[in-house]
């Protein structure tokens, strides 16, 4: 049941592979804008900006599974997500007449981030956010105003620097900041249906998990390895004030956003 | 004097040499910040867009001096302008603390526009602009929240399609169709103090020209060939209403902004 006090927001993350498959991309754009709720689109970046980079002969450093972001990294991201995937995105959107509009952070000061302290690595050009540095009342006005605010993962410093920030983070923490104004419902997309009791069976989608039980069922064993992050991240939002995180596959987001059941594991109080 | 029931906007041009210059970029950055008015910028492209083509090994072909827009120079157009040099310009913005957004026509519907119809000469994503095109209320709750629109020359068709523009149109365009709600100032940047009567000679400023005046000074050879046309179309916007046009040098703006005489050349009724 939605609050007739608090409207319902969908804040949709889709990752890198489904901007890679553009059938997947197209039914993501055609169920936004089918959608009659507020919605907020993150995206990330795919293999597009690996390929640039390739093509310009600049080497991409990963530590630990993250990309280090030097200046000409940083330019890539700039062009590929901020530029190329975002305004695409946006005309996409367009053509299927939903008014959506592309941000980075940095416009209207939207969200104000931290550049990653050097510890034992050197990010560079890396992001961190806290809620603080999200502005509610900015994107309230764009919502009110009835458009899709389409956000590509840069954010930025205050000091003139641009940031490469991580999509998923992005997304809960906008999902959490925005969550005194809407009963917001935060949707990561993949390619798996959500969450899987055997990774390897597409059939054993848990399709609820409560946050109270979380815990218990890691330490069971029913909730596996890859996924245990993902899940304590949902159960975090939930906790911060989040209507439901729910994780699916990009292709069921029509579905997902009609609430039907099963489409996908909904995670909530 | 400004007209108390129309507050003041700039709408400022920037083309591609004033951007591939660190230091009149700066200047430019510092004068848009320091201006209390309702302030919009548009920007071209500059030489990095060629120079990535270049890198990437694709073509660019010019017919007439203008370049021919196929899949990949859009992409190219997309990534510099829309990504790298438009979301630079907003963060050195806010590091300034002058609130902005990074805009292309496809967001907030703001600029829809038109391919240009193949004749003789297929300029591919080509976009031509009309005052129709224009959304004006959404740019003007923008500047009432007081933002500062930052346009890269990108329009959209509407069916999808993102459209280069050319940068020195949509600066008129804009300008021509908020008229009817502000005293609008149009201010061409470039490289020369203003319209000279020599060429040759940066001390033969023509610091200002009646509209009445200008097919008069042609026929008598005091408006020189290259500066016809955009002489031409200055009339041209001062006759639609916009309140003035100042053509002049890049790091003159903010002599420009606060209206000293003689800092560049004033078109006007």
């Amino acid at each position: 049941m939605n609050n007739p006090l608090k409207p319902r927001l969908w804040v949709v993350k889709i990752g890198g592979h489904v901007l890679d498959q553009s059938e997947l991309q197209e039914n993501v754009l055609n169920s936004l804008a089918a959608c009659r709720d507020q919605v907020m689109l993150i995206h990330g970046g795919g293999n597009l900006a690996s390929s640039l980079a390739e093509k310009l002969n600049i080497p991409q450093t990963m530590v630990e599974g993250r990309r280090i972001t030097n200046d000409e990294t940083l330019d890539i991201a700039l062009m590929v997500y901020a530029g190329l995937l975002n305004k695409k995105m946006v005309a996409a959107l367009q053509q299927r007449n939903r008014n959506a509009i592309g941000l980075t952070g940095a416009d209207g000061n939207s969200i104000l981030a931290e550049k990653r302290p050097i510890k034992d690595i050197d990010y560079g050009w890396v992001g961190d956010v806290r809620p603080e540095g999200v502005n509610p009342s900015f994107l309230l006005s764009l919502l009110a105003k009835g458009l899709l605010p389409v956000f590509s993962a840069i954010t930025h410093d205050g000091k003139g620097h641009l940031l490469n920030t991580n999509a998923d983070t992005l997304a809960q923490l906008l999902a959490v900041s925005l969550s005194p104004y809407r009963e917001v419902n935060l949707v990561y997309l993949f390619e798996k249906k959500g969450v899987l009791a055997d990774v390897a069976d597409e059939n054993s989608l848990i399709p609820e998990i409560r946050c109270g039980q979380i815990e218990e069922w890691i330490g069971k064993g029913i909730l596996t390895e890859g996924m245990i992050p993902k899940i304590r991240n949902a159960a975090a939002a939930v906790d911060a004030g989040v209507h439901s995180v729910q994780i699916g596959h990009a292709g069921s987001l029509s579905e997902i956003l009609q609430q039907k059941d099963h489409a996908c594991t909904l995670i909530r109080k």
